[in-house]
């Protein structure tokens, strides 16, 4: 591999050299001159889901009708042990296929509370993601607990000294994300883990940027509780449901306040009361939706087959090499990194500061280039580990200079939802 | 019409005058011997929802991407309406597509009990179904409440006399299913919904097994609340999702517990507090399930072009002639009718009772009929009032007395899961 450079041609070098660069055929791409870099919001369809969502429409549901459940019964287990064991270093029979962040945030942090009687904290940190902190929220105010919210940096993401002065013999729960949904900034699992158990507290993490996106190793970490979501790095599709990961031995300990049939010890004898499904199980809810769940299983195997060690080298070589480009083509033009520097330190994705970076997203759409803005003045750059290459890479990076250096995204009008 | 006869030339002339039999080539339809009497469990496969789930993979996952989110974003609403408006009587803008029956339970019982300050019991049926009782069972046990149980008798269902006795000063909420899991019975909304709001209690309504197999008429009858699942007579697929119905002016005086951000207040502003959304959106928790949003739509519009009372006439016919040739063939086999005989008291499935229902149901499905069993010893038969033709009801019901009468069921292993 020779020195960067800012031509096109050592982009097509890093391409050449890509073991990896065969799996961009296992999707399905837009059209020729779209450059998506939204992996972070929605990740690409995969070839092979598609042929598997037509096979259980046509076939498991067309024609199997109601007898396909006796293969769709196992899928939120199968699925999530597909995950346990492809993305996030979860022993089988601890992860779920099943609901959404949302719902499974609720199950596992109310869980929580009950398992630490006494304790009436919950913290989390000011910029974690929208729905986390609704969520906690409101489960603060549903049980006279207070949350308390770390204050963070949203280029550099949450750090320990401010979670260390946080923790008391109160905290009952700390929920972050383990990759932060703004800047990207990764946080060290085990180290805060580690810290949240000297409290004495249980520690939940968001995996929703992280799952296919950064290797993650749950049960070396000493993790005791993750949840994510599935349609972003693991390419299952819009709304696809979500898991949650539940240490063994704390599956009998904690006890989701959702108590629906599809967690019920022996659910078609129907029985009169409410008894939770011994392990994993007794975290499921309602029906799970199985044309989703079937993508997830499709999702984290094809993930695998690839390999999350050898995917992180791919992406944090398309990241560092988007960074590059921001630093040679684009601080001139008024940008600059808003993610940490060090890829050590970083998810798949690589967010920007600009002024106007609302109206530049915009522009950059109707240049075939799909990013996103993010309040309050920031556009995210999220290349698909797995499918995006390092020539489209600077094509998007060469589009994105033309604008910003023509100023042509300046009649796009400010309607920001920010 | 001629007068019932139990020949097959009988269900042929019913079939040659039903307006609706066209409506059957709207569907895919299992291998030419099978026939589907478990539209009570999942309901078939609309052949334009196979070609609009494959159009959201193929078109607007894999090419639109994110993009696609424009108009994926409307969808809970828009297919709520779709329900509103063809199968449960309701004005727009009070019902919405999202998460499952059990969730949605959870969401209204627990908003409910909010709503009643000093309230402190629930009432519901000890033959409500499964997931019903047990949610209940759990927001009862997480907020020291009552759970008040009436006793029904599963063949009639819930009986007016029951529920007045159980109701006083102290009831928060009641929660009943419409048409009854195991019987079919069907209860009458708007005098059942009276009596509660005698009490100053809440009604929220199960539509579980009425949602496109009964006509609803929620506006009409009061109702407070309801729920219900579309992977039944909606036909939109397993674990297709659900869907909430709260009526106009009560939007803003509940508040359900799970604060996601797709229930905010300007969701992409993603602001430091909660803020739910105004009317039903607050009703709404993580990011929907598109794929199953847009299948819950075209089942609705497919039932909303037959029409509820047209298919409601048809539903009773195909019932009422099961009914006649139980009492011709199977009443001297060892059969009864376990559902209500009078078809304004039943909804679009009927349940048999018979000492080896389990080996009779499995024996029947290798016999290609697909039926289903439930505790302790009922055969429910659920044509689909869409799809199902009166020929298959005959054939259904020959085989089955052929498999009674010759006992050929013996040698079926017992393992019940009752």
């Amino acid at each position: 591999m020779t020195a960067f450079s800012a031509d096109r041609s050592y982009a097509e070098s890093l391409d050449a050299a890509d073991q990896l660069a065969s799996f961009r055929d296992r999707f399905v791409h837009p059209d020729r001159d779209v450059i998506y870099l939204n992996g972070n919001s929605l990740g690409p369809l995969p070839v092979r889901t598609q042929a598997r969502i037509a096979e259980v429409v046509d076939q498991e549901w067309g024609v199997g009708l109601v007898r396909s459940w006796d293969r769709w019964i196992e899928l939120p287990g199968q699925a999530g042990d597909m995950i346990g064991e492809h993305l996030v270093g979860a022993a089988a029979g601890q992860v779920l296929v099943c609901d959404s962040v949302t719902v499974n945030l609720y199950k596992l942090a109310w869980a929580s509370l009950d398992a630490r009687p006494g304790r009436d904290v919950i913290i989390t940190d000011d910029d974690n993601f929208p729905t986390d902190r609704y969520v906690l929220e409101g489960i603060a105010a549903q049980r006279g607990c207070e949350l308390r919210m770390l204050h963070t940096d949203i280029d550099s993401g949450v750090s320990a000294e401010a979670l260390t002065e946080a923790l008391d013999e109160r905290t009952a729960l700390v929920t972050l994300s383990h990759v932060a949904y703004r800047s990207g900034a990764l946080a060290d699992m085990a180290s805060l883990t580690e810290l949240v158990h000297g409290s004495g507290a249980i520690m939940l993490w968001d995996l929703s940027h992280s799952a296919g996106a950064v290797p993650v190793e749950l049960d070396a970490a000493g993790a005791d509780l993750a949840i994510g979501c599935t349609y972003k790095y693991v390419n299952a599709g819009p709304g696809s449901p979500a898991f949650v990961y539940v240490r063994a031995d704390l599956q009998e300990q904690l006890r989701q306040p959702i108590w629906g049939w599809f967690g019920q010890y022996e659910q078609f004898a129907m029985g009169p009361r409410y008894r939770p499904a011994p392990g994993i199980d007794a975290f499921l809810t309602g029906t799970p939706n199985i044309i989703g769940t079937v993508a997830v299983s499709e999702g984290a195997r094809l993930l695998g087959e690839a390999g999350m060690y050898q995917l992180r080298t791919k992406s944090t070589s398309l990241t560092d090499y988007l960074i590059a480009l921001t630093d040679f083509w684009l601080e001139p033009l008024g940008f600059s990194l808003a993610s940490p520097r060090s890829s050590a330190r970083r998810g798949a994705h690589v967010t920007l500061r600009h002024d106007d970076a609302w109206q530049i997203v915009q522009r950059l759409l109707t240049a075939g280039v799909v990013a996103d803005y993010r309040t309050p003045d920031r556009l995210r750059l999220g290349p698909v580990p797995i499918a995006t290459s390092f020539t489209e890479v600077w094509e998007a990076m060469d589009r994105l200079r033309e604008i910003a250096a023509s100023k042509s995204y300046a009649d796009v009008p400010l309607t920001s939802p920010g």
